[in-house]
């Protein structure tokens, strides 16, 4: 078995939580300065592990193998939402770089761009998946500043590079270490949770046209209240989706607006975002049509409810044989204290199961806070969640 | 009886509808150069009406009858909502200047500054009736552009004025015209409506607190989610309220609020707007405790439920012989097309019925439409209100 050096993994990750620094976490957001040196601080770490090394025009890092054979990827993001966690990316990365020290060959490890979504959508692991078009790029640009994603490239040094493309036969599979960023397994006292599927997600923009009118003297018989119709078509959600839900599902109206927003005027407008997420294709469908349901019921009141946005992802099932690995070498390090669990989160994983059998591995989030500064792990669950991942990489590169 | 001079009436309106105009209505704001202009241009008609005339510290426009014996006093607001109609207020104040002409005596006419609330709430009435204090003057300003109350009276000419104050012997009582605002009186093809009550409101900001999460990691069971929180009062509100609701009680949620409102992030908080109107102490009461028990419900849940803000104005009765002398005078020129009805929105009749017998007339809005330019009445209506209200006034100023 081979033993990874616990001690400069954790150097490596205080080392670069410094570059971003704030308060116990680190604000690090896309192709900021921040960004940027620790990309650079990578590339140097990947070089030092003699890795070939480069950084291509989407700002991916790459460090590759240069001996013969098949190799496994591994990489996950360094970039991060403002103001949030040490490790939620950056220790995938790290791991990656850690198992390939250990192991001495057979690993190569990415940092891919953007994974937070600053600018666009998995931009970074797209790219490298040849999902991203030059088209794309031209519209892309940052969420908060507005900076477009080609004048930021060009600040951060990147721009004119080529971009990297796969080439999938020099790939076993591609293997992500993540935080879990919820509770499930600190509440079940467990260390390690392998990957079954990264949920599928479906979202939507559901729009309702009523007619706005004073509160004070339009009659309740008369209304088209906007925002009554949204209140009743969300209760309905919560009343009805547990039934066709799996156990697992989730479901989130995350934003509600009323028009014009006002105490002594009756909504004439309302809108409402709303996901649902799953593994599970055939369930996935029937939320859909559950939801399409409600939604036609809404359309017999006194208001026009329209879906305005509607936009889908399909799970990705992470590949079994990888899972066995990560079983194994779990079961050897933290004998029942680990767990098959899906990842209700986007990973870039999501994007190269497109391309390779790929897997993940979660390490337990302190509290299961994720997106804050105060989010932690263990430093132990860390060493043994990278020593669990170095077992799984060479045995699955052991059966060649 | 007395004949109002229609065309005069209408020439005074379509000219003070040129103050301001936009499109087919007004862009009149309190303290504006046109709302100014306009109390100048009052003051006018009002000394060739021969009656003594002038302007206070708050902006109110008074016209006395200088002929002795008591007086009915006739009035309402200038200003306009933003963009609003062109009968909203100062229909009122120039059926008072008809009223007083056609009468030739026993009448004042006075124009409330502010019943549209840019700057306070109704401190025109409130001045003359002895309830805005000094105090309350110097914390007031304008909701959109901040500019202080005193500061808009310097700039318009008022401050430094004495605010008149009301002498209650004077009086006889008050009355108020005003189109309707709402659809009622169209609906049943009426042309007249006697106000029975002015409405008493009861308004609430309600505040959610839950545990803000990650959208696709935190399970349905631990979620502490303030939206689903928020959304199941309001639906339980639309469910409860009508079996304890007068026929016509009115309840709006107005405005919504998620915190922080992003598609993948369970509410941590939530915020809505709700009020209800009633002219009823008894249902008002009734609603009330409602509410308090379907919150005291809400928090057996998993957030916090509180009411962060609540304010309550009580309903306003109007006389009943006032009523009677409209009623009469209605019948005579309207037979069979008039009603009594509530007022759901406030008025300065409100203010006044705390120190003198008061009632309100309405004329019909078409459409219902209110605080949009589009608001409109037919001439007819205007007319015909006016000789009704100069019928019931004469009668009222009778009976001594």
């Amino acid at each position: 078995m081979p033993a990874i050096d616990g001690d400069r993994l954790l150097r490596d990750l205080y080392a670069v939580r410094e570059i971003g620094k704030f308060k116990t976490g680190v604000h690090r957001p896309t192709f900021s300065p921040q960004d940027i040196e620790a990309r650079h601080w990578l590339a140097g770490k990947l070089a030092e592990a003699k890795l070939d090394t480069s950084i291509d025009g989407i700002g991916n890092v790459y460090g590759r193998d240069p001996t013969p054979g098949r190799k496994l990827l591994m990489g996950s993001h360094m970039e991060t939402q403002n103001h949030a966690g040490w490790l939620d990316g950056v220790m995938g990365v790290i791991f990656g770089l850690e198992v390939a020290r250990t192991l001495g060959r057979g690993i190569d490890v990415a940092t891919w761009a953007d994974e937070e979504g600053h600018f666009g959508s998995f931009i970074g692991s797209r790219s490298f998946c040849g999902l991203l078009t030059e088209q794309e790029m031209d519209v892309c640009s940052n969420r908060e500043t507005g900076v477009s994603l080609r004048d930021a490239l060009r600040q951060a040094g990147f721009s004119g590079r080529p971009r990297e493309k796969i080439d999938r036969g020099r790939y076993r599979g591609y293997l992500e270490a993540h935080i879990e960023q919820g509770a499930d397994l600190e509440d079940h006292h467990l260390r390690i949770g392998i990957v079954t599927a990264i949920v599928g997600s479906h979202r939507f923009r559901i729009h309702f046209e009523g007619q706005q009118n004073h509160a004070g003297t339009t009659r309740m018989a008369v209304r088209r209240d906007a925002g009554v119709a949204l209140v009743k078509l969300v209760a309905a959600i919560e009343a009805q989706f547990p039934a066709v839900a799996g156990p697992l599902t989730v479901w989130t109206t995350g934003d509600i607006k009323l028009d014009p927003g006002a105490a002594s005027i009756v909504p004439g407008g309302a809108e409402l975002v709303f996901q649902f997420r799953e593994t599970d294709p055939e369930i996935l469908e029937a939320l859909d049509l559950l939801l399409q349901a409600l939604i036609a019921e809404a359309n017999k009141g006194p208001c026009a409810v329209t879906v305005a946005y509607h936009s889908t992802t399909a799970p990705s099932a992470m590949d079994q044989g990888f899972q066995s690995a990560l079983t194994a070498a779990a079961q050897r390090h933290a004998p029942g204290l680990h767990q098959p669990m899906p990842s209700g989160a986007g990973h870039d994983a999501q994007i190269l199961s497109q391309m390779l059998p790929s897997a993940m591995l979660f390490v337990p989030s302190i509290g299961g806070i994720s997106h804050h500064w105060t989010e932690n792990t263990r430093d132990e669950d860390i060493v043994l969640g990278c020593q669990v991942f170095a077992d799984a990489a060479e045995a699955i590169l052991a059966r060649g």
